[in-house]
C-alpha cells in the first residue's frame, strides 16, 4: 500500500532546499532555477506529497477560521458555549479553533499567538481572571475580537456578557420571598466583574442585607468542595447559599452529602449557570439560568458583523438576560 | 490612545505590495529593493504593526501545536477528554487546537485540512461515525496521528480505545447478579465498533441471553429521549436498560420522569462513561466508568513517543480498562 504521510519538511529534505523554498514554490510565489525545480518536483512525486489545497488561502491572509480562547473546556458552561459558537460559526462558513488556557496568563498569550500565526479571521476571548497588560494588548491587536462572558478591563473590543447583576437580584428576591434573611454568597474570584455584579444584585434582591461572602479561586468543583468546608466551619446561622457556578455547586453538594447536611432542609442553595442537568439531581437544584446558546450565537454575530467601522462599536457592551429556574433546593422558611 | 489592531494585510495594502512579500520580508526570507523596503518599513511604523514573534517558527514548519478533532464538544465525555489532552500536551510544551465536527464528514475534512494548513505536529482524531475514505486518507497523511475512543477501519495509525467489550461484560454480570434476565441495550450508532463490542460483552455477561437492541443516531440527549419513548412503547417485560452513554442516559431519565417511570423500581439502568455527576442524581446512577483522564494522557504519550519508526507501531491498538461504579439505579429483583 502506498503511504502518503510526508510533510513539506520531508520534501524539502529530499530536494535539499529549505522548507520556505518548497512552500513558496508550491504556492506559486517563488520561481526556481530549472535544476532546483526538477529536484523539488521529483521529491513531490517520489514522496507522493499532496500540497494542501487551502495553502494558497493562508498566504493570502485568510483562513476562514475563528479562534475561541477560553479558560476550561471541562467546565460544561464553557463546553456548551463552545458548541454554540461552533454551530453559529458553521452557519457563516467558518471553522473554529478552540484553545483552553486553564485560566493562566502564559497560556492565554500562547493561545492568542497561535491564533495570530494561524491567521484567523477573528478572536472570541473568554477569561476568568484579570489578564495581564500584554494579553490585553494582544487581544486589542486583532482586527476583530470579542470578549465574552467575563469583563476584561482595558480591552478595546466589544463585550458580550450575561446580565450578572440581574441574576443576583432575582436570586436575592427568590431567597427573600422564601423567608431567608441570612445568606452566604460563594462567588468566583473576587477580582472578577461577574462576582462583584452578582453580589451587588444579591444585596439589592435581599433589600440591602449583606451576605457572608466566600470567594473561589476558580469556578471549579474542587474550589466548591473547599469553600463548602469553609462555609460549614464558619457558619453563623446562614440558611441559604448562592453559588457562583454549577461547578462550585456540585463541589458543595458533594461535601454536604459527605457531611450529612441536607438540601434544602438544612441549607437552601441556588446555583448559577444551569448547564449541568440540575433538574435530575437529588434534590433538583434551583438555578439562575444563563443564555448559553444565545451567548454563542450573538458572539459570532458580533464578530462577523458589518459594524466594525461604526463609531462606538468597540466600546459596546451587550448584556443578555438570565432567568430563575425554580426547582426543589430552596425551602420556604416562611418569615 | 494609540491603537495597534493592524494586520499584515493592512501593512501590505499601505506599502502597495503583496501580503506574501511583507510576510517573507518580515520573517527574513526575502530581500527587497531599497525603495520597496522603505515603503514596508514605513507602513509597519505608521500602523504600529507588531510581527508575531513566532512567525519564524511557522516558516520552519513547526508550530508546537497539536490538533484535536472530535465530534461534539458539548458532550462532557469529549470535553473532559479534551481537557485531559490539553493538560498532558501542556506538560510536553504543546498547545492544542480543538475542532468540533458535529460528527459530520464535511466538517472532519475541513478540520483536518485546517490542522494541516496550521502545520500542527500531530493529530488526535475522534469520530463517532464511519468516516469516508477521503477523511481516512487525510488522517493517514499526517506524520503523526492517533485515533482515540472509537475505531476507524482502514486508518493506518495507532488506536487508543477503552475496553468496550469488557465494559459490556461487567454491566451484564452486574445485571445478571441482580436477577435481571430480560434487558435492553440502548447502544450508539449500529455501525460503531464500540456499540458492537459492548453488545458482545453484554451478551457474555448475561450468559448468552440476547438483549433487545435499540440503536441511537448519536450519543446525545435528544437521541436518548427518542429511544426511551421507543423502549416504553415496545417494551416486552424488560426489567433493565444498559445505555451507551451518559448523554443517552440523561435523555432516558428525562422521559422516564415525565412518564412516571420510576428508576430503579420500574426499570433498572446502567450508564456508560460516568462523567456527568451521576452520583448526585436521583437516584444515583450505576455506571461503567471510562478512564477519561488516562485516555487523554496516553493519547499524548503515544502521539509524542519515540516509537513512530518501530515496526508495528502504526498497527498498535491499546485498550484501557473500565470499571463498574455501583450506585442506586439497579434494583435487586432476586431470581
Amino acid at each position: 500500500m502506498t503511504k502518503a504521510r510526508h510533510s513539506l519538511k520531508d520534501v524539502a529534505r529530499r530536494a535539499d532546499v529549505s522548507v520556505a523554498t518548497v512552500s513558496r514554490y508550491l504556492n506559486g510565489t517563488l520561481d526556481l532555477p530549472e535544476g532546483t525545480r526538477g529536484r523539488v518536483d521529483k521529491a513531490v512525486t517520489d514522496l507522493d506529497y499532496h500540497p494542501n489545497p487551502h495553502a494558497r488561502r493562508l498566504s493570502l491572509g485568510r483562513s476562514d477560521s475563528i479562534a475561541l480562547v477560553l479558560p476550561d473546556i471541562a467546565n460544561p458552561f464553557f463546553s456548551r458555549l463552545a458548541a454554540a459558537i461552533e454551530f453559529s460559526a458553521e452557519a457563516m462558513g467558518k471553522m473554529v479553533s478552540l484553545h483552553a488556557t486553564m485560566n493562566r496568563g502564559d497560556r492565554e498569550r500562547a493561545a492568542i499567538d497561535l491564533a495570530s500565526r494561524n491567521m484567523v479571521d477573528g478572536l472570541v476571548f473568554v477569561t476568568n481572571h484579570t489578564p495581564t497588560q500584554d494579553v490585553i494588548e494582544r487581544v486589542n491587536r486583532f482586527a476583530r475580537a470579542v470578549i465574552v462572558d467575563e469583563e476584561v478591563r482595558g480591552a478595546d473590543v466589544p463585550r458580550l456578557l450575561c446580565d450578572n447583576r440581574r441574576g443576583g437580584v432575582i436570586a436575592g428576591q427568590h431567597l427573600w420571598r422564601m423567608g431567608h434573611r441570612n445568606v452566604a454568597y460563594i462567588g468566583g474570584r473576587s477580582d472578577l466583574g461577574s462576582t462583584a455584579a452578582r453580589l451587588d444584585g444579591l444585596r439589592e434582591g435581599m433589600k440591602g442585607i449583606e451576605p457572608k461572602c466566600i470567594y473561589a479561586d476558580a469556578y471549579a468543583k474542587a474550589s466548591g468542595r473547599d469553600l463548602a468546608l469553609k462555609f460549614l466551619s464558619e457558619r453563623m446561622g446562614e440558611t441559604a447559599l448562592f453559588a457562583g457556578s454549577d461547578e462550585l455547586c456540585i463541589g458543595i453538594l458533594e461535601v454536604f452529602r459527605d457531611k450529612g447536611v441536607r438540601v434544602p432542609q438544612d441549607v437552601s442553595i441556588i446555583s448559577f449557570d444551569d448547564v449541568r442537568s440540575l433538574h435530575l439531581f437529588a434534590p433538583a437544584i434551583t438555578a439562575i439560568t444563563q443564555p448559553v446558546d444565545q451567548l454563542g450565537h450573538r458572539a459570532i454575530e458580533l464578530l462577523l458583523s458589518d459594524g466594525w467601522n461604526e463609531p462606538g462599536f468597540l466600546q459596546k457592551t451587550e448584556r443578555l438576560p438570565v432567568h430563575l429556574t425554580e426547582r426543589e433546593s430552596v425551602s420556604d422558611i416562611g418569615q
